[in-house]
């Protein structure tokens, strides 16, 4: 049985002063659920149809798992078509291997001021691929907890780091290299196939790029190449431009 | 003065089967509508406000600059926050280049039944900011002229020339090498790099990859080789793949 108050509870999570305030953030769908389960996420509960349930017979805390019927599910969804397991996770404050010394060989992506949730989940998505597992988002970062994020980040989320702060902070202790992406600079993948070392990647935001504040913590300062002369498009979008840039460091 | 029929048939045009009957497309903001009119596309109308018709001043054929109110705009808007311009245009039936003959340096992207409108607009940037003026897209490709895809191209869908066909009769016509982007293949980038004439890169849908009818026509299967092992990631999104592929293919 979910009473009322419990529905009303989970989908409050739709917004970011609830999540912040319970700790909590909502995942669905089967294959999302398993990642963060298998990346020891602390469960707060999960709702699934007697269909499913079968996927969980397994979990530690077999309290946790609510058998409930689809028409509940419906109600407490988020996506246009809910699915038949939708889970409440724990938020993480993760502690971040520190950047303050050269040859850990740890990489960090920082993202100063992503504002589309559909760009971060992406770019989460790509963090794990190539296997940067440390974010550093600017404390005027989208949430990474909300549902566009979550959904779109594909259950990367379950495996990456990530850390809002302020990002001064960061960059006045650390040592490593930092690479920012701009629409003047070197060539990047010159620069990505001289670099052997770990490194520090900056994404700016996709109105404003790089805030001058962090622009003067950038050692190197990259460009994708436009090999279209004649066309006047100013930009790639921040989530593809950070795929070529990870590409091309991981060369 | 706008009629409520106008409004209704503009409106219309957020059906795909509506601007198949009309020849006619939607396009909104200031920006992006500049980039069509400039590009030599055929406007059918366009709307807006006391405040920016002057933007539109020289343009050729005056009688079909419309000044109306915010509050028409509101309502033909198919945005959450409807611009202060937004224009319809004709269709285009671009004849592409052909493939048939070697050294011409055309190259061409084909896409093999992409869904997402989001993806189909920012693989569209990709391939203006990288040179790529011809696509060719699967007759199960979503339609290049829907809202989103239109708002998501950032204009470069004034300049890349897209054509809906019947795959099969493209290549079987084509004598470019064809590289198609799989979960298995040689590394991308020593492909590229090795790459100097003109060529064909496929990208499959996003739940299927490229169909096994096409998979015959690829001379050559490629992979973007995944930094992260331990990580269960069993894929990128398609216009992240497209970024990092085509900009390899430029190096």
């Amino acid at each position: 049985m979910v009473t009322k108050n419990q529905i009303k509870k989970i989908k409050s999570l739709r917004l970011k002063k609830n999540r912040l305030q319970l700790g909590w953030f909502c995942v669905e769908g089967l294959k999302i659920v398993k990642d963060f389960l298998n990346q020891n996420n602390t469960l707060v509960v999960l709702y699934t149809t007697e269909n499913q349930v079968h996927h969980f017979k397994d979990y530690s805390t077999p309290s946790k798992i609510v058998v409930t019927s689809q028409k509940v599910l419906d109600q407490i969804s988020n996506l246009t078509n809910a699915p038949e397991v939708i889970a409440v996770f724990e938020q993480k404050q993760p502690d971040l291997p520190n950047s303050t010394t050269l040859g850990n060989n740890t990489s960090f992506l920082v993202l100063d001021g992503i504002q589309d949730p559909g760009n971060l989940g992406t770019i989460i998505r790509l963090a794990d691929w190539f296997g940067i597992t440390n974010i550093i988002c600017s404390l005027h970062t989208t949430d990474c907890y909300a549902t566009k994020v979550v959904q779109a980040s594909m259950g990367s989320l379950a495996r990456v780091s990530i850390k809002y702060q302020n990002l001064s902070d960061f960059f006045t202790k650390n040592k490593l290299p930092v690479y920012g992406a701009f629409l003047e600079g070197k060539r990047s993948i010159d620069v990505a196939i001289a670099n052997k070392e770990a490194y520090v990647l900056v994404m700016g935001s996709e109105a404003h790029g790089i805030s001058s504040e962090i622009e003067a913590f950038v050692t190197q300062k990259i460009t994708i190449p436009k090999s279209n002369r004649d066309s006047n498009i100013e930009s790639l979008n921040v989530a593809s431009a950070t795929a070529i840039l990870l590409s091309q460091f991981s060369v």
